[in-house]
């Protein structure tokens, strides 16, 4: 006799903290329904309502689960008001959350995501949902649903992915040697995350040199932290997949005094002195 | 064959914070003596000694997990003086934790609550407990014998429901035209949540204007967040059962410079002019 | 028929915090190599880089859990460099991260550890790891394939547990009335914790006072918090195994302006007249 014993996973992603047990609650309503997902946290420490940081962690860590798994992403400046809830359908995953863009990373390529708006309030915790708490009400309990084997289908009218909020699909642009683009987040060590791919680095020569500039200074490529001495700074292509400014054992982010949203060119001239 | 996997929960809540290993050694000893529980984490975020914090956050939570639970509390000041380690049966739930108090939103009837004091060493970590960290070496252990199947009566003696702490009932009078209480707890969003209870609005006519007034000002009750202009204070019934004041999408803890145990009164004369 | 679920666990220490997803990461890759897996979090909140912090925590902690959990460290300065990955087995523990001294409390009896370097990509997230994110690439999932029931030997070859990082090996002296040690941590309630085992109250007779000295100061032991005033300063025989300092519902850090490194004597001349 075989036995499989399938464990579906539910990740969490929120901007609710961990001062309160709102994250908690969320987990008793999913183990209500689907006791046998299990459910890991993302992040809960995404600043209130900053729906482009979620959207960042989202982007960063979804694919590095198995197959099946369904993320929940509960930034929700709009709760209450006339925004839709939707789930979503793509690459294996299951997304669950609100239309205000937070999906946005997932929606360059339209032809592979269904969609639907949850409007059914059969997999709802309570058919009246509170209207401030939809990460307990609404988008935990689908989560539960989905992985306990309900159909994406089943939970409300379909949605054309044309329609879906794409506010925050970040752009950067060539440029004649090089690359324009902006830092996407700071992590927790401070390091200065641009949305520029790492990618880009596989087009040169390998002994190319080539800088990240930020606020006139020219920060130069390198290909770890420990090949600069300690509390230098340093480009590199990072671990997550984009351009990244770091501070070998320290922080480029108090170095630099630098935030989300600083312009970032990629320059790889190899007449260009390099000012180290 | 029908094969049916049994898996308990088990909640946690703190006041240890996430730095030090503390509450991971819990889990570690509960994976030790029942190694098919599931353990979710309330808070571990509760101010240290905060034991009205704990309860709040208990009150909040503890219903929305499935029958069975074993819910546990570490906020525990007088660890290692006379004071009782307890263990409750409400409602279908259990609850362990010391006896200060942290369970009173349970005690409101005594009839439904069985109670035994936590006195006998037989499902303790190790018969010597020390004096510093009963989570470890009672609160724990014993919640996983709990979740394993061991009766409540094999854990000590048991204890009359009216003799276990309830010194924290927070209270609320009704008023002539509405009724008074006070902030019972600020969230992670700012948001000022009353022992006030939501269901106060279910006796009122729909169109009937309310406010709730704090500080000398008269907040407005809305239905939702959205209802109102993103930055302005609006009262409303909250999602976990009280009225709350809030800003949209803001602070109304630091608009207000509000704090717990703040005078509130819920106000809902016709007559009454509102100040916006 | 007899079903034996053997469900594995996992536990994590790193300094990575959780305001971003990388600690979800972890656990994603974990769940695609050993579904079966779970696992537990020791602190994510190690100061960034701070070796020592982890160390201690992982002593703490480690022997808390039942035989067979893997115990995963990843603070890891030195990571891209050409520091060793290691994993260790010892008193039926595994211990996976980086060869930075951050194991040293494990290698005081040598003759017990048996440890290889991880150097078999087998057994890595892919094959070409980044540069940065070792937690990702190689420790987690090398901890998920240990769980999941491969060798220790499989993982790559052998290395002499001499030759293993031992940098931390925190040392205190007996002095001819007592013993001279220092603060080796602060927890999140401001207990100095320091290095000399509280094991050396053993050797004195019950009745024998005795005190702990720091900055000229002589703060008297006693058994329990309670047993003195709230507010005052104690010393007592801390539930971690070693010597702390305390105040009675505040904290010893803020009272003493302490820090880690402080140099701490443990005095029981019966003639010494005590300073309160």
């Amino acid at each position: 006799m075989e036995l499989v014993l399938v464990l579906t996973l539910i990740t969490l992603l929120t901007d609710f903290g961990l001062h309160d047990s709102y994250v908690g609650i969320m987990k008793g309503v999913i183990a209500q329904i689907s006791p046998a997902a299990s459910v890991i946290d993302l992040s809960h420490d995404v600043s209130p309502q900053d729906i482009q940081g979620a959207s960042f962690q989202l982007a960063m860590a979804y694919a590095h689960f198995p197959q099946g798994t369904i993320h929940v992403v509960v930034v929700d400046p709009g709760v209450g008001s006339s925004r839709r809830a939707i789930a979503l359908r793509h690459q294996g995953y299951g997304f669950v959350g609100p239309d205000n863009g937070v999906f946005s990373p997932l929606l360059k390529t339209l032809s592979q995501v269904q969609a639907v708006e949850l409007n059914n309030p059969t997999y709802w915790y309570q058919s009246q949902p509170s209207r401030t708490f939809h990460g307990r009400d609404i988008f935990a309990p689908v989560a539960a649903h989905l992985s306990a084997g309900i159909d994406l289908s089943c939970l409300g009218q379909p949605v054309l992915p044309q329609s879906l909020c794409r506010s925050l699909l970040l752009s950067w642009t060539r440029q004649p040697q090089g690359a324009r683009g902006q830092v996407q987040a700071v992590d927790r060590f401070g390091n200065l995350i641009t949305n520029l791919p790492a990618a880009l680095l596989e087009d040169l020569p390998p002994t190319q040199p080539w800088t990240l500039e930020i606020q006139h200074r020219s920060i130069p490529g390198h290909p770890a932290y420990s090949t600069v001495k300690v509390g230098d700074l340093l480009a590199l292509g990072g671990s997550h997949g984009w351009l990244e400014i770091a501070v070998n054992q320290g922080s480029a982010q108090s170095r630099l005094q630098a935030k989300v949203g600083d312009r970032v060119d990629w320059v790889f001239d190899p007449l260009k002195e390099e000012k180290r």
